[in-house]
C-alpha cells in the first residue's frame, strides 16, 4: 500500500476576484473561487498535490479524456452557519463514490487523506466565498480526467484530480414537468449508470432537449429493456408519494447511489414516514394518479436538494399533480437544509466541520 | 442554412519533427504530425477554421468536456500509393457519422466543406508523413469537444472541432482470444452505443481489464437485456463464419455503423460470399463450434482493419477456432488494403484522392 505523507504544496493567489462578485445574482457553475486543487497521477502514483490560483491549464490535443471519456466527478457543497463555521455534508460518501466511479472506468483510486486535505486547504483559503444563509453554499466539484497524450483505446497511465469551487445561491426551484422515457434510455444493466461518469451526462442532453421541445423540463428515465420501471429523474434520484407512503427505486448498476437520496431515506425513518425501496412501475404510478392517491413526485440531488415534479406525461397521457399543503418535499428540504447549516441537531454525524 | 465560405487560415510550422521519427517503430497514437486542424464553435456558428502547428492547448478546468463528456470522434486513414498519390477511404461515411454522433450528444453539426477542406489542407502539408507500402497509413483523428467553461449539466454553447494525424505502421495483428460478456454491457437500447461517443470507450476499459486478467484480450459484447445476442468485439464490429456463410449483427442504436463493416458487406457480395445480416445468438455460435461448422470469427475496424479471433469463452466453456487455409479474414483484408492503396480497381468509388 502506498502511503501518502507529502505535504500539499500551496501557492496562494496574489489577488482576489471576490470583490467583483454579485452574490445575489449567481449563475450556477460559471464563476469559480480564487484557488483550485490539483493532483497528478504519474509513474503509477498520485504525486504531491497542489493548491494554486484558479487558472486555465494546458492539455495535449491527444489527451485521452478528449477521445475516450475517462472522466468522473462529484458534486458537494460547503455551508456556513451564522457564526461563520464552515461545514461539509457527508463528504466521505462523495469520496467513496468517486473511487467507485473511477474503478468502473479503470481509473486509479484517489487517496482519502489527499481528498480531505485538499478540501480543507481550499475551504480555508476561500472561506470568504461561502455565504451564510440557508440555501447558500459553495458548490465543490472534484473531478478526475485522463491526461495521457496517446489515442490508443485503453486506460490511460496519467490522470489529473482537481477540485474547483463555485458559489451557489439559495434559489427557488420552480416545479418541473417531466416526460417518462419510452424510447431513449440512460443506462444499461451491466453498464456505468451507477457511476458519476462524464459520458452518462452527455448522453442525456439530446433526449432531454426533445422533451423540452414538447414543453417538459426533464425526463424520468425508465429501464432500457422494458421502459416499465421508473429509475431516475434527469440527473436526480426520484421519489413518489402514494398516499402517505414514499417509494423510490433501489440503487443498482443503472441507478446512482445519491447522497441526498440516502439522506432522505434516513430522514423518512426519523420522521416516521414509510419509505419503500423497491422497483416502481410506470403503471402503478399512473393508476395512483388516476385514483387521486399520487400526492407528490420529487427528485433529489446535491445541486437542487429537492426538485418538485408537478406533472408527467406517458404515452401521450398527461397527469397533473396538484400542489398539497403538507408536502413531504418541503418538509424534507427544510429538515435537510437545517442540518446542513448547523441549525438543527445532527444526530447521524453528517456534518463535517472545517476547522 | 448557414453558408461557410471563409477561407481556412493556415499557419505552417517553422520546423518539422519528421526527421526524428523512426517509421519502422511506431507506437500507435503517440506521435503526431507537424500540423493540426482547429475550428471553434462560438456565437451559434463554426468560426473560421485554422491549420496550425501541432501544439498543446489551453482549457478552463470547467470546460464541459471534462465534466459531462460531450465528446465525439472519428477514425480515418490516409494511404499513399507507389507513385506518391494520397487517398482517403470513404471519408464521406466518417463525415456523416461524426454528425450523427454529435446529434445524439446534442452537439452542433460540422459543415461538410470545412471537414473536407481541413483534411485536404492537413494532408497536403503533412504528406511526407504518409509512408507508402501496403498497410502503412496516416491515422486521422477528427474529434469534437465541448469547451464552454461552465459546469451546469446542459449542452455547451462552445465546441472545438479538431483533426490530429498520427503515422501508423503496417503490423501483424496476432489473433486474439475473447470472452463473451455475461454481466457487463456496452450499451443500452435507446442509448448512445451507435455513436462514436467518448464515454462509450471509457465504459469498456474495466470489463476488458477483467477479461485480460483471465487471459483474454477482448470482450465480445452481448445485448444488455439478455446477454444472448452477439453484438460487437471490443471496439470493432464482429463477423462469424459458419460453414461458408458469414453472419454479422445488424446496426442498431447499440451497434456502431462501421465503415469497414459496411465495406465488408459489399466485398462479400462482390466475392460471391453469402453474408447474413441478422441477430446472432451465443448459442448458435457455440453449437456451430461444437459441430465443427464455426470456421472463423473476426472483428473489423479502421485501426486494425481485421482482427482474427482464435478462441472464445462463454460461461466457463472455452472454444478454440483452428486456423484455416482459405480464410475469409485474410481474403477480405488483402482485398480491402489493395483498394485502399490504389492497387486494385475501385469499382465502388471508395477512394478519395487528395490532389
Amino acid at each position: 500500500m502506498t502511503h501518502y505523507t507529502d505535504k500539499i504544496s500551496i501557492e496562494t493567489s496574489k489577488t482576489s476576484k471576490i470583490d467583483t462578485v454579485d452574490f445575489d445574482n449567481l449563475d450556477f457553475g460559471r464563476l469559480f473561487t480564487d484557488h483550485m486543487f490539483v493532483c497528478d497521477y504519474e509513474d503509477g502514483k498520485w504525486q504531491t498535490p497542489k493548491v494554486m490560483p484558479y487558472q486555465a491549464m494546458t492539455f495535449e490535443p491527444s489527451a485521452r479524456v478528449f477521445h475516450y471519456g475517462q472522466a468522473v466527478f462529484e458534486g458537494m457543497k460547503a455551508y456556513k452557519d451564522d457564526e461563520g463555521k464552515v461545514f461539509l455534508f457527508r463528504p466521505k460518501a462523495n469520496f467513496d463514490r468517486i473511487n467507485k466511479s473511477s474503478e468502473r472506468l479503470a481509473m486509479p483510486a484517489f487517496p482519502e487523506n489527499y481528498f480531505f486535505e485538499g478540501l480543507e486547504a481550499l475551504l480555508k483559503l476561500d472561506s470568504d466565498w461561502i455565504q451564510p444563509g440557508v440555501g447558500n453554499s459553495l458548490y465543490l466539484r472534484p473531478f478526475i480526467i485522463a491526461t495521457e497524450p496517446a489515442i490508443s483505446a485503453s486506460p490511460a497511465n496519467n490522470y489529473r484530480f482537481m477540485i474547483i469551487c463555485s458559489p451557489a445561491k439559495s434559489y427557488y426551484n420552480a416545479p418541473v414537468r417531466v416526460l417518462i422515457a419510452e424510447e431513449y434510455s440512460r443506462s444499461a444493466d451491466g453498464g456505468v449508470g451507477f457511476a458519476k461518469a462524464a459520458g452518462n451526462y452527455a448522453a442525456q442532453f439530446y433526449p432531454t432537449s426533445l422533451a423540452q421541445e414538447k414543453g417538459f423540463q426533464q425526463i424520468i428515465w425508465t429501464d432500457a429493456s422494458t421502459h416499465s420501471f421508473l429509475e431516475e429523474a434527469g440527473t436526480m434520484n426520484v421519489f413518489f408519494r402514494v398516499g402517505d407512503k414514499l417509494i423510490t427505486a433501489p440503487t443498482s448498476d443503472r441507478i446512482l447511489d445519491g447522497v441526498t437520496r440516502k439522506s432522505m431515506l434516513q430522514l423518512a425513518e426519523d420522521l416516521g414516514i414509510t419509505c419503500e425501496v423497491r422497483r416502481v412501475t410506470v403503471e402503478e404510478i399512473k393508476t395512483a394518479a388516476k385514483e387521486g392517491e399520487l400526492k407528490e413526485i420529487f427528485g433529489t440531488g446535491t445541486a437542487a436538494v429537492i426538485s418538485v415534479i408537478s406533472a408527467f406525461e406517458h404515452k401521450g397521457e398527461l397527469f397533473e399533480i396538484p400542489e398539497i399543503e403538507d408536502s413531504y418535499a418541503k418538509l424534507f428540504k427544510k429538515t435537510l437544509l437545517e442540518i446542513q447549516h448547523n441549525i438543527s441537531e445532527d444526530k447521524h454525524n453528517w456534518r463535517y466541520e472545517i476547522k
